[in-house]
């Protein structure tokens, strides 16, 4: 793990950082609490598709956890995304993507499929990524969690059933499409985001993998709007769930 | 309103008190911060079917309202419930409810008709007993919540919709069945609670009763288990609901 750059905001310290993988340079990110030193929980941040480790909602989110709640957080562009370059594979089904979504179609099986390709690469790479983050003295082998939405839903929930160390986390977003044989393998505590008005996932879809969670403490937050419009207070709300799961 | 005891507990004065009206006398409870002086926000709280105002859970719901959120809190025991005679069509249908329970039929319909029934009386009951609280010294014409589950869900809808001192309420535990009409008349902020494995309530008809509320502000919050399972954590985020939008 080779640390770019470093610089500092409202009391939180952001770390670019690349970290060697078989599957080529992993860029990624680590906020922390200013001066933070010793072992904290650690929350890992998977972004949408299409966005980055370095969306502005992915900072905020960051800059809260780090700086109300003292934990280390960290994202990493997901192939394909941000710095990373695409692959033929990538950009053939973006143009399907975007062509279907355009014409009205259904999107949901090649959504789906991209998912699924892209697991066989991002579960390991973020258990690479965990690994080294551990190692990091102003991180340490806290406890952990995950959140993401949407695209972070389904590629974390294929992570968070192969991964121990992840002890508690926020999805949804997402249907039951992509990955619910692996979300029938999670027993963590689990906050389940459902936009009631969603777009892009259907409600029976993001109902579907709610229920086909294995937790026995998994809780089902549904708002009014569609695949955007999570309402803010969701994110008070996250930090009271890692708060009281991970400390 | 005539007060006919009054104790206190834990920092917590409970008041009981009687309030004539057209349908004969309203048994009822006021809980206050003790000594507490002027106007603050009303939390009116409906009991379950079969319970009545000082159930344990509502006693241990009013303590943490008042004295975390310094609120007044009032209950009072619906029709045919507590210290209430019951009617003989009352008594017609729970015996019939029964029955039908026990030999594992559909309970919906009568529940519904119960609920339907016991609404005529329950609303203008409500907005008397509201009247009375809100000439008190210690509670006044503050903002006023309503939280109801189950059959305090079932005759809340008509009384929120018909109410428009109420600002805000936690509902859940019921279907669309008895008040998807006053459901549709509903427009402020909602936190609408369901047991995933309600085995009185069907999950869609829960969804359903959701889905109508004409609120733009409202949540759902589903958690795994029985009709009587849920979580300590939503009491919470009960407290949480409530000091946003009534302070």
């Amino acid at each position: 793990m080779r640390f770019t750059s470093q610089t500092s905001s409202a009391g939180v310290t952001e770390q670019l950082f690349t970290l060697t993988s078989t599957f080529g340079e992993i860029p990624g990110v680590l906020w922390t609490p200013d001066a933070a030193t010793g072992t904290r929980p650690l929350i890992l941040m998977g972004h949408g598709g299409g966005q980055h480790k370095q969306a502005p909602g992915m900072v905020a989110r960051a800059h809260r956890f780090a700086a109300e709640c003292g934990f280390a957080v960290a994202a990493v562009d997901a192939p394909g995304h941000g710095d990373r370059t695409k692959t033929e594979e990538h950009n053939r089904i973006i143009t399907e993507l975007r062509t279907r979504a355009q014409s009205g179609g259904d999107v949901t099986p090649l959504v789906a499929a991209f998912h699924t390709l892209l697991t066989d690469q991002t579960v390991p790479e973020w258990r690479a990524v965990l690994d080294a983050l551990q190692q990091l003295d102003h991180v340490g082998p806290g406890p952990v969690g995950y959140w993401g939405l949407s695209m972070g839903c389904g590629l974390g929930v294929p992570f968070i059933a192969a991964e121990p160390r992840i002890r508690a986390a926020v999805l949804g977003l997402n249907g039951a499409e992509t990955s619910a044989e692996a979300a029938a393998q999670i027993t963590v505590p689990v906050e389940f985001l459902v936009q009631w008005d969603d777009e892009m996932v259907p409600r029976a879809a993001s109902l579907a993998l709610f229920d086909v969670i294995a937790s026995p403490e998994k809780t089902l937050h549904a708002n009014p709007g569609k695949h955007g419009d999570v309402p803010m207070f969701e994110l008070d709300s996250s930090l009271r769930f890692f708060t009281r799961h991970l400390t």
